[in-house]
């Protein structure tokens, strides 16, 4: 066991802050048909207006209703490790809002961003899960996009060692402000900025942005093959790894069933996937919680290589299961890999 | 293939319809400690107001939302099994409203009553499931208690072959008065009418009326165990069921893993329970989706044995994961059940 994670670190009162849009998840099985007839591009986020989000939601099937959000995922991870995290995102104060206040409090995330009490209702994310088990998102983002630079408390960032920023925010440009704001503060206090880039279009919207973002403000990176080649407009995932390695201080880069790559520097380590006994059910949430896994154990100072099986191991236990947030005890599942 | 539906059945254009509380259901995973703490009793439902649906909402953990309502979830399986259903039940004009109302029609039932646009909020069903699978409902029933006679069109209940009450909606004067409302119309319509005791304490608040109801006015009895032997003050199950013999044309009286027992009159039915084979997760809602393979197979023309097997196998399904509708076409499931 190393202590990687130590040095910036000292005097951290939280592990993890986590920035990113509130969400409810709400989920449908739906057929390959479905996404061909509402030409959807299956395993991409789509950001839709309130118009969109309601005639989708009236042609989707059955629906369950969960809290979600890509930062507020991998906080949620993090707690279940043992970890500590805050999030910060906003909601409106109607039930949607209520239903994602209480279930990141309840899992032991620090929540303090006050609802909005005017303008749009809470952000969902409509979820096609197709019976290959991948999902396809439609993001209506309501009050999550009124997240501002405002809602950036210097010393909640300054109070956990990383400050944890999705890539979605980059969609809104008063979201975006708090992200820069954030990382700026987090480096003041000599606190690290690690970055998830989100989705691939997302990535391709804000190409230039990102690149210069990782460059100079992003200590870890996570991201994923598709979201890591759109970075650099290369075709293969080795390209992309030569880039990347001059870039930031360490990339996580996860390949779906493949594994996933983690570099700092000379420092490489290449991690199997992390088995799935009764079979992937729902792929929602696998970036996310490998993100949970990575950071609880950079936070703790493990070595690099037990950061990324301990991202494998969360992603795989999120995948199992319907929903992006974990439904066992991480800390349980890790078990000696803890030790 | 006997005619048991047949008769009083013709010239309906639907099979069944339903009235009942609307709820959104609130499940989380919590401990026998949780339930002592907060004087619970295992396996019942209770009534809570506003307050205290609050203050068990901020102590139970991380949730999922997904409609529910005992006679909602029996019309969702009757059209699972390619039967028609309608429901009848009040909702707000809020998100939850808008949920139950998404849902159930993307389930395929019909659902015409509109939402109230003033008082309660939609109601919701907190419910805890223990360990052992078993569930504790909490019931703030809001909006779904604004039901009354003036939400039963005629028209409706003279289209269904059967009217199909849940026992819950004795518990607010204006729902029961909507309850007799549709029986008395039902019966004029020569329709029947059948009813589901719902909860022990249910009953045993209610006994008198529900005893006379039962020898008065209902057709077709749905009760499990603990129901029936409270509805008549006796220990054993065997008593029960001489008492239920006499009182009305068909009683369907479920006992978990001791499968069921169906009676009319000399015609009597002891149905095994069906194989849960990944094992029994979460039993919410294993008495309304008997019910529902029950009712569809008798509006479909089976014989009474062959009710209660499709009634075992939803109830199965639906015991197999988190929630009270079924994940799969039960339609499906049944094969060769239905030919």
């Amino acid at each position: 066991m190393s202590t990687a994670g130590a040095g910036r670190g000292a005097g951290a009162s939280v592990d993890v802050i986590g920035i990113g849009n509130a969400l409810v998840d709400v989920l449908s099985h739906e057929t390959e048909a479905f996404l061909e007839t509402y030409e959807l591009v299956k395993g991409s986020m789509a950001l839709i207006d309130s118009e969109r989000a309601h005639s989708l939601y009236d042609e989707m099937g059955p629906a369950i209703e969960i809290s979600g959000g890509s930062a507020a995922n991998t906080m949620v991870g993090i707690t279940s490790f043992g970890g500590s995290a805050d999030f910060v995102g906003r909601v409106r104060d109607d039930q949607l809002g209520t239903v994602f206040a209480h279930d990141i409090r309840a899992a032991g995330v620090g929540f303090a961003t006050p609802p909005a009490s005017r303008g749009a209702s809470t952000g969902r994310c409509l979820i096609l899960v197709t019976p290959d088990a991948e999902r396809t998102l439609n993001t209506f983002l309501g009050a999550a996009s009124e997240i501002g630079p405002e809602d950036v408390e210097p010393a909640a960032i300054g109070a956990a060692q990383i400050t944890y920023l999705e890539g979605y925010l980059f969609d809104q440009p008063k979201a975006k402000e708090a992200f820069r704001r954030a990382a700026a503060l987090a480096h003041d206090a000599d606190r690290r900025v690690a970055l998830t880039l989100s989705d691939g279009f997302c990535v391709e919207r804000h190409r230039d942005d990102f690149v210069a973002l990782v460059e100079n403000q992003i200590d870890i990176l996570f991201a994923n093959e598709n979201e890591i080649c759109t970075l650099y407009d290369v075709g293969d995932f080795d390209a992309a790894l030569q880039n990347v390695l001059h870039h930031c201080e360490i990339a996580a880069l996860t390949r779906s069933a493949r594994g996933s790559v983690v570099v700092s520097g000379s420092d490489v380590h290449v991690i199997d996937a992390h088995p799935v006994p009764g079979g992937v059910f729902d792929t929602t949430g696998a970036g996310d919680l490998y993100a949970a896994g990575f950071l609880y154990g950079f936070t703790h100072g493990y070595d690099l290589g037990r950061c990324g099986q301990l991202g494998a191991l969360a992603a795989a236990e999120v995948i199992s299961h319907l929903g992006a947030r974990p439904e066992t005890s991480l800390a349980t599942l890790a078990g000696s890999l803890l030790s």
